[in-house]
């Protein structure tokens, strides 16, 4: 790259069961990021938008043109990005090569979705067509997927049942302190046990809800960051990569494939291993997926992450905390919102700003997941 | 930049109403961009795709995951990129970005849409999706806007009306010399002025047809390029910039802002001159708009590209050709593919592989909108 990136500003709005269109939760997230950054909307350059589905959901195409129209950044560059669940990461992705292709000097970068006014078989079918069509018409939907995929992970490891339900209880513990958090309930391991199966063995409180929301963060060269503000985070390493898309011509089915990539090429990038990450966002739509990017991040051994919920490493006085947000499960997963949502946790986090959640970090990761890992994107963020 | 970025390779398929899915119609193009530039799958690190809707049309999402698995490119990053129908431009701005910052050192970018297959109403919907809701609720879709602005044109400038029609008469000339053309079919002014009235002034063959198709480009550093071919060409100038996203905001109806912010930041970039660009590709999904954005590029002053419709000097064998691909109006229009496809266009006449519709050119330019203008891209490549 020809400058290092920096993040100077950063928002997200409440997720949940929002009444406003996608167009009002874009404009509520871009707008505040931009006061708060205190950088006038006539310096953005580049407007990105991560959303994957605003035509589907919604009926609305060309969100991006009217994000840059409302919030009054014209002739700014504007475009939508989508890499499914993944188009937070995916924007962050792009946000960073703006910058760091020289394109832009201010990119704002804004996701989000509206979902809850969708009835379920609408929602499934548009959630379902991430996936391989020979998979969906035999009911291997996402979350059938999770269910398989548990099941082979509690076998093959010997792993305890209540520690993915230990993840659920970590991340609404976290999400209490979070005021933009869909749901702030602690609840308890018989909570989760207790839920109604969905795909066995994992049961409703395994599962990330349906939600509206919107975040957004801004970038700008190192150098731009410095006329604005002192305090400021660094991306310092950004990938992506791929997995089948056929979720069953996986070898290993525990083993997510295109997080190893995205992970090892962020940290070669960054030039810095697992052990130098103090906080980490991971996509926990699933409690399963949290463990599973934990080994595939190098975060745990393979077949051992579930022993690092129940000995509580990954906890808010752990020695890695994961999710301090409140995770997808209860701070909600709009879906285009949620890599950016994470983003935002980070910055908040090595800036000092995330209140009753603040944790001691100088370097953060997120890892934003794409269908079932059929793409995920990881970055890892300084604080300068 | 830190790199000069080089295109290496590119295809389109036949544009028109193709018996094949959106899966179908990229991988098509994406193999065989690959095949032809002798560049084998594993080198790929990036590859994305310009689509607008495959959600809508064709409740298939994931496109981008599918077509990584397809071409065998795994773990390279996927990702989708729409901008509405200037998503091909918006596509070849982010494959340059993800080279210049050094994100990817091979980046496949398709572009494509599969659309005959739907009823008018639907495409009708998810077209007029991309404006404002409240002009399209009082019957203001992209072909009314085409109507009024040509209208207010002609009426302004005492613009001859067969001078649209010439428009359409010579992109149509050229498709007859484009294989993969959806119409290879030569027309005259009274084909135009005598076809069904769409939106007064304008008629049936003043605008462009919905079409199925799909085109590729492959991008990497230019150091990278010559390991691979001695013919290659320079992406020396790219941007984008969005108008107003209510189009009856804009002060001047026959001036297309985002063309002129996106044409001058590109022309700086490269330094070069409007005189400099020796043939372009621009977007006559209406014929109006040909016009508009000749002098919205300096290519004619204002009021007056029409008259240099009616010297001839656009045509093949003018001081500057226009759209001797055929043009969107006989190519075809298939929203994702069709800035790609102007790319490709330009990349065979700089490298002299444009056949019957051969011109003399060692620099081009190509222009993609999107909405009526909401947003433009702009690129100026040259012959290596």
């Amino acid at each position: 790259m020809c400058t290092n990136v920096a993040i100077i500003g950063g928002s997200m709005t409440k997720f949940g069961q929002r009444d406003a269109w996608i167009r009002e939760l874009l404009a509520e997230a871009g707008e505040k990021c931009l006061r708060d950054a205190g950088v006038p909307p006539s310096t953005i350059d580049h407007v990105y938008i991560s959303n994957m589905a605003s035509g589907e959901f919604e009926g609305r195409t060309g969100v991006m043109n009217a994000l840059a129209h409302d919030l009054g950044l014209l002739p700014a560059y504007s475009q939508r990005i989508d890499q499914t669940s993944a188009s937070g990461g995916a924007g962050m992705y792009g946000a960073w090569q703006s910058i760091a292709s020289g394109a832009s000097e201010m990119t704002l970068l804004v996701g989000g979705e509206k979902m809850t006014h969708t009835d379920t078989a609408t929602s499934t079918d548009v959630i379902a067509s991430i996936t391989h069509p020979d998979e969906y018409k035999h009911g291997a939907t996402l979350p059938s997927f999770a269910g398989l995929t548990a099941r082979t992970y509690l076998d093959r490891f010997d792993a305890a049942r209540e520690s993915l339900a230990k993840v659920a209880v970590k991340n609404h513990a976290n999400g209490v302190d979070n005021p933009k958090a869909q749901f702030r309930k602690r609840i308890d391991v018989e909570t989760v046990l207790e839920s109604p199966i969905i795909a066995d063995p994992l049961r409703l409180y395994d599962f990330c809800p349906v939600s509206d929301g919107s975040a957004a963060l801004l970038f700008c060269p190192e150098s731009v960051a410095k006329e604005y503000t002192d305090e400021y985070a660094v991306v310092s390493g950004i990938s992506g990569a791929t997995d089948t898309h056929v979720v069953h011509e996986r070898a290993d089915p525990t083993t997510m494939r295109a997080v190893e990539a995205a992970g090892s090429n962020a940290f070669r990038m960054a030039d810095l291993t697992p052990d130098d990450i103090d906080v980490a966002e991971l996509h926990d739509m699933f409690t399963i997926l949290e463990l599973l990017q934990m080994e595939a991040l190098d975060f745990a051994e393979t077949g051992t992450a579930w022993k690092h919920i129940e000995d509580g490493r990954t906890q808010r006085g752990g020695e890695l905390p994961i999710n301090t947000s409140g995770g997808l499960k209860s701070k909600g997963h709009p879906l285009g919102a949620s890599g950016i949502a994470q983003g935002y946790e980070i910055y908040e986090q090595l800036l000092g700003k995330a209140g009753a959640r603040q944790v001691t970090a100088e370097t953060g990761l997120t890892c934003n997941l794409g269908g079932f890992g059929n793409c995920a994107t990881a970055a890892i963020m300084e604080a300068k």
